[in-house]
């Protein structure tokens, strides 16, 4: 089966807010593209928040960033960032790191997770969950990162995030995370639409002062826009 | 001046297509978070198209989006970028390279030019092409960039492009790609919206068949959408 012909595209949008009086996230979100097709995005949380937090967060993407723009696959990317990591600071610093890959010579869309955040995923027409136990990067020696693989399907939808989504309003209540996403998707399909609305709950769910660093990013499956293989890319960065 | 209180942000949007009948563009476009605050934009066109663009094109950006995001100054990192092609390639291959960085640390918006490709520019209410001399990487010894600087400025507009977007239609007739912009602009500033007409009109004086690999990127400082300090991505990808 030729994917091409298919008329696919993958639309991804990513929302990114700082701790509140915090003056800069300390969570970091790169892409890249793969050298053999199709491109990456790297998401690290670093240990605390703030500029600390940023150092670590950077470091630990740059290291990825590096080795996937040089065509190394996504696992070993990820047991590499880790030893440096783990290396250079001992064993005393942590990041939570989320890579999303698509992988155009395999034909797959790749997760890798080092972080106990949970992925939701929408596949055939079901919801779900993805939590199995990820250690974070630079704790602990060979951590290793958990891989799935999902084929390109239209309709797909995978929602990574660093904790602050999932933590958000935590001091009343724990919100369902899942639910919201659906009722969204079910509103207006496109990721960005999806990804704006769960930044915005996230925010609200803090009273607009959101207590950590809240990273979104939202990636659908869905059929081109304008039929044409245009690539596309729209950026805002607040100065 | 605290420019942090003036609620600015930088919105870009960049369109790349393909030469018609090539699987793949030879340009490669990336974005790096630069470590000390800001975020380069790198444009590279390799020599012929197709793969074999694609290969150096990939070298080149990789190059320099690694020496960023390690805090190395926009104009080392071009140089650096040269020699390393040069020194693998024996001066052999060519390669277009810009790039186009928000320096939180300078405060300004710095172009740095490897490319005989104009970048046009509008500022304190004038528009201007940006074409002094500048030698693309590969080719000879001790090449270094053009650079330009910029201060964070309300309405500043710059528009970086790979050669294809002013070749487009040059088998009829030369066209006025400034001419386009300043209209583009005046009927709609949103960068995404100058971006995308861009390519149509490039497409379209190609008869909807690229004759070169076109990629524009169109960056503008304009005030926050939304008063937030909220970060966006949004990236479509074909597959």
């Amino acid at each position: 089966m030729k994917i091409v012909e298919l008329g696919l595209e993958l639309r991804v949008a990513a929302a990114k807010v700082g701790k509140y009086a915090s003056r800069e996230s300390g969570d970091t979100l790169e892409m890249i593209e793969r050298p053999r097709g199709g491109v990456s995005f790297v998401l690290v949380d670093g240990q605390t928040s703030g500029r600390g937090a940023k150092t670590i967060s950077n470091v630990v993407a740059r290291k990825v960033v590096s080795l996937l723009g040089e065509g190394v696959r996504d696992g070993a990317a990820a047991r590499a960032a880790h030893d440096y990591l783990f290396t250079h600071y001992q064993g005393k610093v942590r990041a939570d790191l989320t890579i999303l890959s698509l992988d155009m010579t395999t034909q797959t869309i790749v997760l890798s997770r080092n972080t106990h955040c949970p992925t939701i995923v929408f596949q055939e027409g079901e919801w779900s969950l993805i939590q199995d136990m990820a250690e974070p990067v630079g704790l602990t020696t060979f951590t290793k990162p958990t891989i799935v693989e999902f084929p390109f399907q239209a309709g797909t939808y995978v929602v990574i995030s660093t904790d602050g989504l999932w933590s958000a309003g935590a001091r009343k209540q724990e919100w369902d995370v899942l639910g919201f996403i659906r009722e969204a998707v079910e509103r207006d399909a496109e990721p960005e639409s999806v990804a704006q609305s769960l930044l915005c709950k996230a925010t609200e769910l803090d009273a607009g002062r959101p207590a950590d660093d809240v990273s979104i990013l939202v990636l659908g499956v869905l059929s081109r826009a304008d039929g044409r293989g245009v690539r596309r890319l729209v950026v805002h960065v607040p100065i």
